[in-house]
């Protein structure tokens, strides 16, 4: 078994034998070291948003000292749910290996597939409705012309 | 203009005063009582997934004692980006308001837009290869055995 993806499986056994959360592990490694490992951890701290592949990057971010990280890898026990797989994008992660599939997932009793469904057409999923457009306008004006704006 | 979605807009314009991020803010109403309200943090933490309507929800489930915003609404200043879309799937909130369109976003400078044509395909816009698929398996059938197990 790949030593990385090892590591990720350790945090999803981590998970589920400390019912912390879903058996979902993963693991960021950066120029060849392993830089952070984590589990889900939806149950233990009820943050809904505390998958395994998100508390990676935010512990990899952290250690780096940067949201840009083009220039690690990511092992992931399963494969990443939209949250996860637009934090991914976010930090502009090129590589990721996964294990298991959403079909796995959806065996499991993860609605990880059916998100996949959904956010295809937000709208006809959950009540999604514009308000006060003007105003949102108004804050890209704003940042458009707020002369030390730094783009990510 | 909605009070909740004003308060989102202070803390849009909050992050752009302070640098802390891009100029995006968001609100949680629980039974007519405003209980969380963020914004961007990507700058100021490092972290990338540190988005306005990720940090309301992470504010407001540790408010609530929950992982389950069903009882909740969102309001954010700019239509939410994948990753936020399925956070707001995972936490069951069931009625989100935004002022501002991923085309607003996008002139801005902001990669929403592009990142949900990416999330339809995400195998061509990144490499995401299955590697150990058998210990994955395994991963999920110790999940259907384990007799405490807790679904979210």
């Amino acid at each position: 078994m790949n030593t990385w993806m090892a590591a990720a499986c350790n945090e999803a056994l981590d998970a589920m034998e400390t019912n912390a959360g879903g058996p979902f592990g993963a693991a960021i490694v950066h120029n060849g070291e392993l830089i952070a490992t984590a589990h889900n951890e939806v149950l233990e701290t009820n943050d809904p948003t505390a998958h395994a592949e998100i508390n990676a990057i935010r512990k990899a971010s952290e250690k780096l000292g940067t949201h840009d990280l083009s220039e690690c890898i990511l092992y992931t026990t399963c494969y990443p749910c939209p949250m996860c797989m637009g934090a991914i994008f976010w930090a502009r992660i090129p590589t990721v290996y996964y294990a298991s599939s959403m079909e796995d997932a959806a065996q499991g009793g993860f609605d990880d597939q059916h998100f996949y469904t959904m956010i295809a057409h937000p709208e006809t999923a959950i009540t999604l409705n514009p308000l006060d457009r003007e105003e949102g306008k108004k804050l890209f004006s704003r940042w458009l012309e707020k002369k030390d704006r730094r783009l990510y």
